[in-house]
């Protein structure tokens, strides 16, 4: 790790797996940025743009870039890009720590609400976040409705579509969120409670704007994006709408495949976690260890420390474990977040009785 | 492989490395579809919307799902969540063949332009089509145009900028644009070419739509756009768009990690090839192998054969491939693509006088 940090400079560090360590730190940090001869490119560009060597201790190797190189536009584009762009075509190379620099933490919105707005919203004082998704696709508009009145009334406090949920003919998308919208605000007003209700964004990207003032319209209390699909620039644009001002959850669909090789790609916490809080996720949602998918328990609990770390001003990231999560597991939930995490139940509030399960549910994190 | 598809169905055949074949599989088609316990979904969902076995073949297991779970919306956001999106969470998991319903090979756009409509853009009658980039970052717009000037003069068919290219202060992107644009213009009217410029549409999402249009106006003749950053659909928005009638280039940023673990993702044909095609692409920009990335020859071979196959009313995809190219790499290029490819060449024209260079490179692809 570097002490003096120059905090005008973005730092990426990269565990190098290929054989050639030199070859690889001089490609990557040229690739990188000019991807060009860099012995013909003009000394000032050698110097300012392409990426810089700041350590090296054993295999891992960090590399820092100027910060005139990620953009000025104010997307997140550009920095996904220098990260990982075109090393992603490389074997041998994988993202294991990254710094922003200050520059970029000032003028990226980040999370809109993190973990104190959206308790707020939802009003769970001294207590985690309890989440829902509406299944299965295939259910109408009403029944869906009705299943998501049962969870709104029982205390769950976010209830999102399942992400598969896009325009199926069994609940086209309007009418399944102006359905859902209305029953989740049904059960609110008679409880007194204050669940939130967030739509799939699972649509052509350039209709996403225009659903999302569609699904405000309806009452819908937020957005579940699915980032590596619709990319995380298009929840960066959610989180940095001031009119729509919706919270954002940030769904893992697509992208497990830079997590999972072990020599290559980007590690959890910094996918999951940081770049899913960079771009503006409220809630950070990925795979509970011990679930149906296979992430290890350092590596979920690194996800929820890059959710939870300092990064400037930006507030942090609710952690919402999901997958296989059930009554069994919430000793161990509260364990690990406290209550700061928010914990997705699916199928396990399935088996019997809805309305009992997610009341049980609910008493149990209460 | 299935002889008898039934043509309202989308088949994806997954190799499976993980050690229990069954529960993958199980698992796999409930995921991708469902997520809910199997056992208490209603029957006709069980039949109509879970994934269907379709054949096991060794480890290669085919699975195929309803054309109505794939959307209705327009965009291909669920139909990569369908092939990809939770299960990329699984290791030991990899898809390596794709057949699509033809409803939806008739609903989507696909490439505009093709293979023959970009040749016709040009004028490349009897040739390969030639492309290069403009790089590398830090130099002005007057610089960048300067440079595309000689490039256009010299015969190159297409420009893009460097794919890394937005709104760095060197050569912001209106600037840039437009300079590089008005640059091209003159070449070609002061030579009778047709040279294209592609800029980089590496910028915030929300913008893109705008911004494709400003480039328009200034003359740019095509886009490059960055389908693993700003996302698949937003490369099937503009190649949707009949108003703005550019053509497209796909290029892979980001994207590697899917295709570089030998266990887990998707094979390259299908990832460079088959879904930039769907996604739009008029040209597919994927590495070369023999260059700076590593693809084996049997690899790009199949990204190849992906842009060429036959898909229904589909038009054929240019592949592109790049990285490492030179004047000794066109031989074994024509043989490979014959005329239908285009071969992107960057660094090795700026090795020397770049206008002697992209000349010579002309000559020998003529």
């Amino acid at each position: 790790m570097i002490d003096d940090r120059d905090p005008s400079r973005l730092y990426v560090t990269y565990r190098v797996y290929a054989e050639d360590l030199d070859a690889v730190i001089q490609a990557a940090r040229v690739e990188q940025t000019i991807e060009f001869p860099y012995d013909l490119a003009p000394e000032w560009i050698r110097e300012t743009v392409v990426g810089r060597v700041e350590d090296i201790a054993d295999r891992d190797v960090t590399l820092s870039y100027d910060e005139r190189i990620l953009d000025g536009a104010g997307g997140i584009t550009q920095l996904l890009n220098v990260i990982w762009g075109n090393v992603s075509l490389f074997d041998g190379l994988r993202v294991i720590a990254i710094e922003l620099p200050d520059s970029l933490l000032a003028s990226l919105p980040g999370p809109r609400f993190g973990i104190d707005g959206i308790r707020d919203l939802v009003g769970a004082e001294g207590r985690p976040i309890l989440a829902t998704a509406l299944k299965p696709i295939g259910l109408s508009a009403a029944e869906m409705a009705a299943e998501a009145k049962i969870l709104a009334e029982s205390g769950i406090d976010i209830i999102k579509d399942d992400h598969g949920l896009s325009n199926q003919p069994w609940a086209p998308w309007s009418e399944r969120v102006k359905a859902v919208a209305e029953a989740v605000a049904e059960a609110n007003s008679a409880t007194g409670g204050r669940t939130l209700y967030l739509p799939s964004m699972n649509m052509p990207v350039d209709r996403l704007r225009d659903l999302a003032y569609e699904a405000k319209g309806y009452g819908a209390g937020g957005l579940c994006v699915l980032a590596g699909i619709t990319s995380f620039d298009s929840l960066r644009a959610f989180a940095a709408d001031d009119e729509l001002a919706l919270p954002v959850m940030g769904h893992p669909a697509l992208i497990g495949s830079y997590a999972l090789n072990p020599r290559q790609g980007i590690a959890p916490g910094l996918l999951y976690g940081l770049i899913m809080r960079l771009a503006g996720a409220d809630m950070c949602v990925y795979a509970n260890f011990g679930g149906r998918f296979g992430p290890s328990r350092e590596e979920v609990l690194s996800i929820r420390d890059n959710c939870w770390r300092e990064l400037g001003p930006m507030p942090r990231s609710l952690p919402t474990p999901g997958g296989g999560m059930s009554l069994q597991t919430v000793p161990a939930m509260r364990e690990m977040y406290g209550n700061d995490g928010a914990f997705l139940i699916g199928g396990a509030l399935r088996r019997g009785d809805l309305r009992a399960n997610a009341e049980a549910m609910r008493a149990a994190i209460s």
